[in-house]
């Protein structure tokens, strides 16, 4: 299947300077390159890191940028050597790519790729050139996906293909927060039945957190929020403690601590802050407890701990994504959806329009919703 | 089998208090209560632990003590109700007790014993009470081995008996610096075979590292340490890069991420600074590398990390004497040595009589000792 060759116009919400709201304009995208794909995204998500984007706290983000992470579309037209999609398959875009070649690909323990960017930049596609015009300037990608345009342009080795019943105003939160936070309890934590685990922070990410640990049959789960809507929703997850730190004056790690004896089995952090990680990875049991450290501090921020509390025997450990080889795993993800094994419906809280974006913005740093859903 | 009932008098090294050297008196030990045993110490090796306990850094140490925590010796007598040891058994002191019963003891991922110094006081015994005196005062135990006594009182859960035939002069070492090191290797980051490790620090904990290691098959062991004499016996016993830090400007870790692509699977900290710990840390691959802490900072000291270097994926946990479960594991450990499948005598550099146990320290402060071991 060869490209259609020609420059899609259409509307996109442009980050043209960091502390600015988006502006949706119509931007041009030129086609596919060799092993290239473009996508036309039907539906996605607005995350924290968008915002952290935003705020000009994302590490290797280039400005003008076009954000989005989350996203879910159908393939307009590929490039030269693409093989494994073609139009009109339904695909998730994925902001960690499987390469399936490189050195981290073949670790079978692994799901990082040395495609990502920690490793090049992906401000612009694997050619250094950006797909993305506006106003005759040149746009950047970011993270490659940039969903948060009608028309994104991506490598083949970034989309993974999905069943062609796949609702994708649903399954685009495969692309980040279900995956990241269901992983974490799954694949990274590998919490076993039976176990007792806390949850810091029931947001998007830290509510799939709940359904990884009650899915892996763990008898004790504990949120953790300021939030008491978001604990409610918890509590419908499979939580079965619900904490809000402002009804206790002591600590979280002594609060949990208390309540299970010798601390919990697993930790879990989702929430980006330095005391929550302390306080995570402190309530975990001292001999085998493991605590996963799922959000992320501004780039550039450190962390002070006790070394003791590793020195006794706990584990601390990060993840990204959920630990999931993306192109493998998103696809059998989709299909426990389609089973209803997994229900994403108490996690999407609203859906826009994709020109509401900045109302979604607001919702989301209003702490109102859990996830917002943008439609084209 | 009763105890004999009488006190014995003998020598043994006591700390009076902080900063000082030790002082060998003669000290009366009074016979095992329930539950307990005294032990005629007959070897016991000289650690960095007990450097700093004799510095006032070993947070739960109460003065006047005997120090010495890595002891072999022969059961003398047994108190009321005392089963599983007799007069005349060999035995390994336990620095990390397994009563068996606690729920930590009841898991089998873990070695840790609610007994421990963590839980409760180990400056006497489980009755609140010492079983040394000296000059009519009362002296503590340490962590309840206190193996610098020619004779010491200790609970019977916390010795492990060995086989008939284990020459007590060698392996002492089991009750702590080969156990925690070969195990730190072993049972805490469970090295694969045809994996990279880098090993910060290899004096008499590093050592056993670099032997677990190369005992778990792994391709290539990186020994890092500034005593190029240490290099050279990492060497023997399976090290395959040696590096000295002294030799290169930039920081170990982006040496060792040079050497090996993207770091290496496991790094060990052998040496208890903030710096090596960060550095060890950060020479693992960013996506499965395991680090895992054995040095200790003193206590109360803060370490500060970048959570970016867990948040991609890296792994940091520490260990409790290696994770060995030691009542049940330490004979196993013997049975290795009597067979020849374990070789410790590159590691004893120095056999001193007890008398001289300040020379011991001055060796171990002076950096020429691997391991001494004072005989009684």
């Amino acid at each position: 299947m060869a490209t259609s060759g020609k420059v899609i116009k259409c509307r996109a919400a442009v980050a043209w300077a960091v502390g600015k709201p988006l502006s949706v304009e119509e931007v041009e995208v030129a086609p596919p390159k060799a092993g290239e794909v473009r996508v036309k995204v039907v539906a996605t998500g607005i995350c924290h890191t968008d915002q952290h984007v935003l705020e000009g706290l994302f590490p290797s983000a280039d400005f003008p940028l076009i954000p989005g992470h989350e996203g879910a579309g159908i393939v307009e037209s590929v490039g030269e050597g693409v093989t494994s999609v073609k139009q009109g398959d339904k695909v998730i875009l994925l902001c960690l790519p499987q390469c399936g070649k490189c050195s981290f690909c073949l670790n079978p323990e692994s799901n990082y790729c040395r495609k990502t960017h920690f490793s090049e930049s992906q401000s612009v596609l694997p050619d250094k050139t950006s797909r993305f015009t506006c106003k005759g300037k040149m746009i950047h990608h970011f993270l490659w996906v940039s969903t948060f345009a009608e028309y994104t342009v991506i490598p083949e080795y970034a989309v993974a293909k999905l069943d062609a019943a796949a609702p994708l105003d649903k399954v685009c939160l495969f692309g980040c927060a279900f995956s990241t936070g269901y992983g974490a309890a799954i694949n990274t934590a590998k919490v076993k039945p039976g176990s007792t685990c806390a949850v810091f922070g029931v947001g998007g990410v830290g509510l799939p957190v709940v359904m990884g640990c009650k899915a892996a049959g763990a008898s004790r789960i504990i949120a953790i929020d300021i939030n008491k809507d978001k604990l409610a929703k918890a509590k419908e997850l499979g939580a079965t403690d619900c904490i809000c730190p402002r009804d206790f004056k002591k600590p979280m790690q002594e609060v949990i601590t208390e309540m299970t004896g010798h601390g919990v089995d697993y930790a879990f952090e989702v929430i980006g802050h330095e005391d929550t990680m302390i306080a995570a990875l402190a309530s975990c049991n001292m001999n085998t407890g493991i605590c996963v450290m799922i959000g992320e501090l501004p780039s550039g921020s450190m962390i002070s701990i006790d070394p003791m509390l590793l020195l006794t025997g706990r584990t601390w450990k990060g993840c990204l994504v959920g630990g999931w080889k993306m192109r493998d795993c998103i696809p059998n993800l989709v299909s426990s959806c389609l089973e209803k094994k997994v229900n994403l419906d108490l996690l999407i809280t609203h859906r826009l329009p994709f020109a509401k974006v900045n109302e979604g913005f607001e919702l989301l740093r209003a702490g109102k919703s859990i996830r917002t859903v943008l439609l084209f």
